[in-house]
């Protein structure tokens, strides 16, 4: 016999209970489950088996992080769509983005600099070797998504800097320059709340949560000649992705080497 | 002739050099590259080329994130180290910080339910049909890592929720009772700032940053078994990684097939 089933409203707190509903809604709207439009109040507390002021409260969360808006007599509706960008894949930014609109570069520095030497040691410059700086505030459409700042090897970021930046993927260029194409990338992602000038040049609330990707990006034989540090509206971007479960993880000497501990 | 260096400091507003110095230096935390003081402002000011005000900025918004601590005549000082969590491959958190010390898990619900009918066809259940739920705040030492809501389809379900959960990963759990691996898991992560019941919960302060998870993982064979909904903690947790570039990503009916784009 199995066990008496319980509603999800049993003995939990009612913020708890928020937070559960909150979180299945949120990927609903992520998955285009509403047209524009949410379900009133009372469609949601039938459905998900709590109290409308449990309703109340999740979608006071999902407003908060700007994911819809609320009005009176005009009810719930999803105040923007999010943009799915890959960690499956190497991609550029204009590349994941094709067939949602135009990604266009507001670009706020290109130029020689004396990198830091943390840089320098990651991109493998001599010290006091130079290297070129891209800054650009990236578009799709009018809407800010992301902020991003670029340490290229100066051999292919001299060349870069002389491109068309407005329109294009740094990576892109980098493969028309080097010849070939990209190897891989090392990137850590971050969730951190974004400073006052980081939001309004991002056109966003202070504070709002941003996704940080620092990502250092090798050519195919190993050389690493692209470390960038991508600061992604967390309101606006939801990064997505596969993983398979590594075999043979758990006995032999290998064990867990495919995995990061640092 | 190569085009004459500009120092970082040249025409770039302080706001803009202070972001550039702190991505730098979150980095070289995280590689623990200092013992535990940081370097002193006038050190880090030579090694950046900029001035003792910008540093003092950069060090603000590290101090704002939480990473650091600063005090008169103390100095500056690591507050805590992040652990890394991997995208590479699919494992539990228990798994991914062994090494790191223990990971306990304090139950907060493990019950039948009636899920939301989103959650039932994300599991492939009937409708009415019910599923298990669990909810875990988890622990390194005494450190709140994450808050996880697990919902598990029943017949795997009932059987995790009689076994110790305080000090398993539920992949184990299921692993064990399914009598064979799991197979792989879409997920799809997000930036959003702790609301106070969930910044209360998991000992951060509010409109801190989280990485919010959802994991919906699979058996070998291809059966949907466990969905997640995890907030980690973005002050302690960096999601670490390696991309390929995809062969013949631009041409062919294919292109762009790994990649996600809803």
């Amino acid at each position: 016999m199995s066990p008496e089933p319980v509603p999800l409203r049993a003995p939990v707190r009612r913020a708890d209970r928020a937070r559960q509903v909150a979180d299945v809604l949120r990927q609903q709207i992520h998955a285009n489950a509403f047209e524009r439009a949410l379900p009133s109040e009372q469609e949601l507390a039938a459905e998900f088996a709590v109290s409308r002021n449990t309703v109340r409260d999740a979608l006071a969360l999902l407003k908060d992080e700007g994911l819809i808006e609320r009005a009176p007599k005009i009810g719930t509706h999803v105040a923007q769509r999010k943009y799915d960008h890959g960690l499956d894949a190497l991609l550029g930014l204009k590349e994941t983005l094709r067939g949602h609109g135009e990604v266009r570069n507001e670009v706020r520095a290109a130029r020689r600099v004396l990198p830091p030497p943390a840089v320098a040691r990651r991109l493998c410059l001599e010290p006091g070797e130079q290297a070129v700086y891209v800054e650009r505030l990236r578009y799709l459409g009018d809407l800010p998504l992301s902020l991003d700042l670029t340490y290229l090897v100066p051999d292919i970021g001299d060349e870069v800097i002389t491109r068309d930046l407005e329109s294009n993927d740094v990576f892109a260029l980098i493969e028309q320059i080097s010849g070939g194409p990209l190897g891989s990338a090392d990137l850590a992602l971050e969730a951190i709340t974004a400073d006052a000038h980081s939001a309004m040049t991002l056109q966003m609330p202070e504070g709002g949560a941003l996704l940080l990707l620092e990502r250092l990006t090798r050519l195919e034989d190993g050389r690493p000649v692209d470390l960038e540090y991508i600061r992604m509206r967390g309101d606006r971007i939801t990064m997505r992705g596969s993983l398979i479960r590594p075999p043979e993880r758990a006995e032999g000497p290998d064990a867990g080497t495919d995995w990061r501990l640092t």
